[in-house]
């Protein structure tokens, strides 16, 4: 049978259910320029109309993954890795893959870098001196099979399918649409070849996903391309709509990273742990659980807890450090400028648009409105209150840091539309709201 | 305000309504490449989806009208002209034009070329040798004033934002949008510039719109957009389950044209007039109403009768042929090979799919799956029975011709899906259904 770009694009516009080999065909033609950008973005359009069965978005995933390399850790056994849908200061990989590791367990980490009003794994840990996010394959398993870990970024001859459309859907208006968010995370993934992925699906006005039923539906459906793809994968939705942990902010968040593998009493001693280190072990938990090194997801919090606490994931960290060239000893990048943001009156503090913060730390320069902008790892947000918390007048709530002091006047102006000091208290969100397997 | 591609296809896309500026925007840079293909595709597409208001698409239309030259006739005073959706062996323009214009009504006709299974006008006008419709503006100009009408071809100045859009809906699956084919009609017909048109809206199996509702409303859109542009416009819902006349395809139907302007047994005296020549009939009774020549349609009816039957008509379409090169005296092309399709059984004839008898039409040579194919003046489709007529076994139906043997067994492979022969009769539909103004 012969197929023609136009009629299965009118398929899709009026609802049809495409066959296998007629999304091998739409793939491979848009990979390979064999069919032009107006054709792919009028399906893309289409599909954002029209939707994609569960079988679809999972074939479409699959071909996406098969328009590339695609990675065989099968000589070590079960891989299992993390992915988030992204927040703001969301920093728990650089703590999870030491971690995991250092139960045992292999965790070859693909990670991305920061777009929007998210931060990017890898723009973190370039703000350490040295530290190479560009491993070739080869490097990339030499070290996850002699250490257990190691995080990098995609290799260039991976899902180039997904790489054409991703940059077609930012120009044609077609990024939300759940079988095409999909298709592009779990392309990724399934490209990356772990066996098991536990997926941190954020929700509230700083994720995605604003409510808890979009955040749910968009985790089932990540679910059901990996199992549909032969993965074990579970899924937590958690909170974002306050900031995660104490800093925004690229250099920053790696050094409130290193406080919690470096310095027990920052991290967990004796204390109640901050709401960053509770969702990264709930979080190693489960990856350690799906690595078969616990009986269930508590045990394999309370291992993680241990190998934590016991310094075994700092060295585990330290090693992945010394394998990628970053120099711990050099100090991290500190910012030139500071600029203080105090209450003018008392109240309680509302975290009323998070996404908002997430611009205000974009316009200091902690990451990309496009993908050609350039980071500045000193700047970002200190954030000194959590949602709800009471605030005095004159209290300070946040310290804004950039190179660049003019851009402090812009960012405050964003920050300020992310929250409200309100009279009326209000109750923090459940940091994990369901598990979902 | 600046306006940005994304954004726009964006608010159409969640069923926003665009301003004026906004579509002088997305038009004009679609003309003009400062938009690319892939953002124009996605926003056909979002506009499949989302529909534009009334309001919308007569700014649309407006737009593409002013992307190129736009005609003059104001030193005319009220120039009239007709438009038909096309159809099936529709060949009434060729009457109209001279038919009108007898009546003193300057009758200034851009038409068009056959594309898919409908005819066009200006193909039908190049079976006459040396018949030229690619006149300049100024000679259309010159002839329209000297003797009251002239059929030509749009000239390449013209709604340059239509062609380039409409080229892009035919790769991506964006042709049938009611907005969309509105706007592409009457941009055309606007920026010929005439004062008044009749719009001859076909309806049925061989027309674009199948049903009577769907039919109604394009013509309640396409008079719309004439109105809000000043334009006075009537429009007639007709019959198009069944072809029109006795002939389909090029030189036939110009044949069949002639036997009416010239042979007055043929056409019309004493006799029931044809379909064919009622529909004409009735369509210049509005014209010339609408011209301001006669009180009510149907006067301007009773003038286009007498206009048909002592021959003014006749003279003035050997006076066009005259100014544009046509050389009546010679022979029209005849087909080397013919083609008899006979009843196999006795019955009633029934046109079940007329849009099939197009495409045999098409296939034998009569018209262009693509703009570029090369159409053979000779080919096409004697028809012998009307609808519901009571046919015996043996009877011919249909004769085929083309100048290619090869192409009537799959020419009437598709024929035969457009009829059948049947045992009980079926009623004809009313040639003219409505009248909408």
């Amino acid at each position: 049978m012969r197929l023609i770009p136009t009629e299965l694009i009118r398929k899709k516009r009026f609802g049809g259910t495409h066959t296998r080999e007629e999304l091998h065909f739409l793939v491979e033609g848009f990979a390979r320029g064999l069919i032009p950008d107006y054709q792919a973005t009028a399906w893309l359009m289409a599909v954002c109309f029209s939707g994609m069965s569960n079988e679809e978005t999972a074939w479409f995933t699959q071909e996406m993954r098969d328009s590339g390399a695609v990675m065989d850790w099968s000589e070590l056994g079960l891989t299992v890795d993390k992915h988030s849908t992204g927040g703001v200061g969301d920093k728990t990989s650089l703590i999870l893959a030491p971690l995991v590791a250092a139960a045992g367990i292999y965790v070859p980490m693909m990670a991305g870098r920061g777009l929007g009003h998210t931060g990017g794994t890898l723009d973190k840990l370039e703000s350490i001196a040295g530290f190479s996010v560009g491993l070739s394959s080869t490097d990339f398993k030499k070290q996850v099979r002699e250490i257990g870990t190691a995080i990098t970024g995609q290799t260039a001859d991976m899902c180039p399918a997904d790489r054409k459309l991703y940059a077609l859907r930012d120009v044609s208006g077609t990024i939300d649409s759940l079988p095409l968010i999909c298709g592009s995370i779990m392309s990724k993934k399934l490209a990356a070849g772990v066996g098991a992925l536990v997926l941190d699906v954020k929700c509230g006005s700083g994720a995605f996903m604003k409510n808890p039923a979009d955040a749910e539906r968009l985790a089932r459906a990540l679910i059901d391309i990996g199992t549909r793809s032969g993965k074990k994968v579970m899924a937590l939705l958690t909170r974002m709509d306050e900031p995660l942990g104490r800093f925004v902010g690229n250099a920053l968040e790696v050094r409130e990273c290193l406080e919690v593998l470096f310095d027990k009493k920052v991290a967990y001693e004796g204390k109640q742990p901050t709401d960053m280190v509770e969702l990264t072990l709930e979080l190693a938990g489960h990856m350690i659980f799906l690595g078969g090194k616990a009986a269930d997801p508590a045990a394999g919090r309370e291992l993680a807890a241990k190998l934590l606490l016991d310094g075994s994931a700092g060295r585990k960290f330290q090693q992945m450090c010394e394998r990628q060239g970053g120099l711990l000893e050099r100090p991290l990048p500190e910012a030139r400028n500071c600029y203080v943001v105090k209450a003018d009156h008392s109240g309680y503090l509302h975290y009323t648009d998070l996404e908002k913060q997430g611009l205000a730390a974009v316009i200091l320069g902690a990451g990309r409105r496009v993908q050609s902008d350039q980071v500045d790892p000193t700047a970002g947000i200190e954030v000194f209150r959590e949602q709800g918390a009471p605030v005095g007048k004159g209290d300070i709530l946040f310290k804004l840091y950039a190179a660049d002091e003019k851009r402090f006047q812009p960012a405050f102006d964003a920050l300020r539309e992310s929250y409200r000091v309100a009279g009326e208290p209000v109750a923090r969100s459940p940091l994990v709201a369901k598990v979902i397997t």
